[in-house]
């Protein structure tokens, strides 16, 4: 049985959506970050570096949510959340996957575990500080995107999709008003409006408006 | 005719080796991040984000260097450097990309790129300190990562194999005594005797001890 650990609200939703999009039996595990969970001996057995998600199936454990998420792109079947067959839209899928994880994500990572990149109280403060600027001028730029149409990559669904809804709700959390960016909200509501999105948030007891 | 943009010893190295090894011609095109040729207004019409690399095929761009790798990977043909029929293998090989991108490659953009995460004299400094404590931390999972066999997932080259070649050359570059690690040396040896990686560094003009 495969099991996706998770944190409520973390990146690991979009794997969380993933999977309920493709349909493959899985179990959903709480490791709540809020709560010191994925500090866990036993958790950090599984995923040494402490972060959420993490994949298992029987022996084999995957963690980072674009490589489960490209993962399940490759397995999924007939719900084909990656076109493998349009090598350029899945490229494109990868790049913004890729600019979601390594610059985003990282802004978020800046105002929210700040001590990574300092440990005086003072930068901390300040590197907090010149998060939120980065994470305006990125969510910009992902309003841009949501332009593209109803979906990121090719008027399709794909595993680029479910990770804009993660940064949709924690712009909310922050402080941005999120009504400022209208093709990101409809794009937004389209993810609400998605029997696999309403299961997932259910299942994590999280509530999107 | 592909075109890669590339900036000698820059992460796009990873890609200029991968595009050697499939033998797709293509054209590389230097953009020399020291000279500022990346922040020109030609090269920001190609990447808005000013960063290399870019691939460019007739009238489609491609950013990031994980996602050129990921969409060589699917490209390649006969030189296989993803295993499309071991998903469990490709999963691995993209788990590995992303910590790269995400959490390695962020570590060097602390040290190099403190103005990213704050502004102030003081606070640059203390993030450049703290990153070089960062990056050694890695390394020393970058070297547990060497000792799996003589390529990173699965006994065969793969996409993910190149990128660690250029965490190596920074290593050195920052004043990291490379020998410490010698499976990781090890697994660079085995790299500079590929005529492809032999290829990339000859027309980027590099050396690697």
């Amino acid at each position: 049985m495969r099991k996706l650990y998770y944190s409520p609200g973390a990146c690991s939703l979009a794997v969380h959506i993933a999977l309920e999009e493709i349909g493959i039996p899985f179990e959903a595990i709480r490791v709540a970050i809020r709560e010191g969970a994925h500090q866990t001996p036993d958790y950090l057995a599984l995923n040494p570096h402490g972060r959420v998600p993490t994949l298992v199936e029987d022996g084999f454990v995957l963690t980072e949510a674009p490589a489960i998420l490209h993962y399940l792109g490759h397995l999924g079947g007939q719900a084909q959340l990656l076109d493998l067959d349009d090598l350029q839209a899945l490229g494109r899928t990868a790049q913004l996957l890729n600019f979601f994880t390594s610059t985003v994500h990282v802004a978020f990572a800046q105002l929210w575990r700040s001590e990574r990149f300092a440990s005086s109280q003072d930068a901390r403060l300040e590197i907090e500080q010149d998060a939120l600027e980065t994470i305006r001028r990125h969510f910009d730029e992902l309003e841009e995107l949501a332009k593209a149409g109803d979906w990121l990559v090719g008027e399709r669904f794909s595993i680029a999709d479910p990770y804009m809804l993660v940064f949709y709700r924690w712009g909310g959390l922050v402080g941005i008003d999120m009504s400022q960016y209208p093709a990101w909200t409809a794009h937004k509501d389209r993810m609400l409006a998605r029997p696999s999105v309403q299961r997932a948030l259910a299942t994590e007891e999280l509530h999107i408006d």
